[in-house]
């Protein structure tokens, strides 16, 4: 797939899981995809941790539920009408939850790159995740991004070290097709702005 | 280009800039692709600044030199030896900086899935930036992103509001050609891990 279209194509997938199991040969692809990814210092400071077990899934979409119900109750009105459409999670359809960490340790000492802006790791961990995302996009592979979670639990729950970051748990798996409207924009929950909207010249505001 | 040669063969670009200036529409699809990210809620929370003045080029580009100097103290030996050769920045070579800015304002009170993880805005933002780098790359134009700076300079040089955090600043402008093997590790700073070295199955460590 061409990049721009891949980009353009790109959703965040709820609803289109059709349950088949991801290819070994296709995850792979979409792994190195993401440990091409820029990183600072060249650290490669993220982790994947492949989650299969439906019992781990459970468990986490158990969570996720009350996560939901904590983010409902700060609504109301239409607010509330409208995100009770909205469906924030694949975890079971999927089938394989990956969930990314981000490790400040990698990389040695001296993190070239790093020594001024300590979230710059974080940032490179980010950016293997959109790698992940666009590879799979071009794969007719849907990605998820769940982020109705405590860090804490989601660090318990596959047991990651205390100085490794839960950055993300993506829903990962084929798909039919993809919308061409994202979900949150069908629902009438927001819409996308224009670009102009978000440019500046020389300096913020110009 | 296809999606997969624009992973692999995007590069962090200091030395490879021709010093042309980048054409009106070949910017505007790469802001146009960065636009298009993935963005908690919708919320689509950047900001870019656009500086081609040569006054703001050389202030920057200052900072930079100062903070390069900063690391440096922190290394001896064959590290201090080896960063002595690498080149950290091309900020007035690619003629344009385009500053990035997260601003959690954006997307309305209640932003669907950040209420438990604050960060999930900046997340948002550093897919927009590698979006950018890769439709960059598809354009034949090269991306350098600079971190050494302190954020409260960058955010008084292009004059951001205290609530926008500046992420990054890109020096962005045509090449050449990039190079097959990333700066860091033809200058022997360091070399790239094997991806089996971040998987782990069910849980970290498996």
């Amino acid at each position: 797939m061409e990049l721009y279209e891949a980009i353009n194509s790109r959703r965040d997938t709820r609803r289109e899981f059709t349950g088949e199991r991801i290819a070994d040969d296709v995850l792979e692809r979409l792994l190195s995809a993401a440990h091409c990814a820029p990183s600072v210092g060249m650290s490669q400071p993220w982790d994947f941790v492949l989650v299969r077990s439906p019992e781990t899934l459970d468990a986490f979409a158990g969570h996720v539920a009350d996560e939901r119900e904590t983010f409902a109750a700060t609504l109301s009105g239409e607010r509330a009408e409208t995100f009770s459409r909205i469906k924030v999670e694949g975890i079971r359809e999927s089938r394989l939850g990956i969930v990314v960490g981000y490790d400040p340790t990698r990389g040695g000492p001296n993190v070239l790159g790093r020594h001024a802006i300590a979230d710059a790791g974080l940032y490179s961990t980010v950016c293997a995740i959109e790698n992940l995302w666009l590879a799979a996009t071009a794969e007719g592979v849907g990605v998820g991004w769940v982020s109705f979670y405590r860090e804490e639990f989601l660090r318990e729950l596959v047991g990651m070290p205390e100085h490794v970051r839960p950055v993300a748990w993506l829903c990962v798996g084929p798909v039919a097709g993809l919308p061409d409207v994202p979900d949150l924009e069908r629902y009438g929950w927001r819409h996308r702005s224009p670009l102009a909207s978000v440019l500046h010249e020389e300096r913020y505001g110009g």
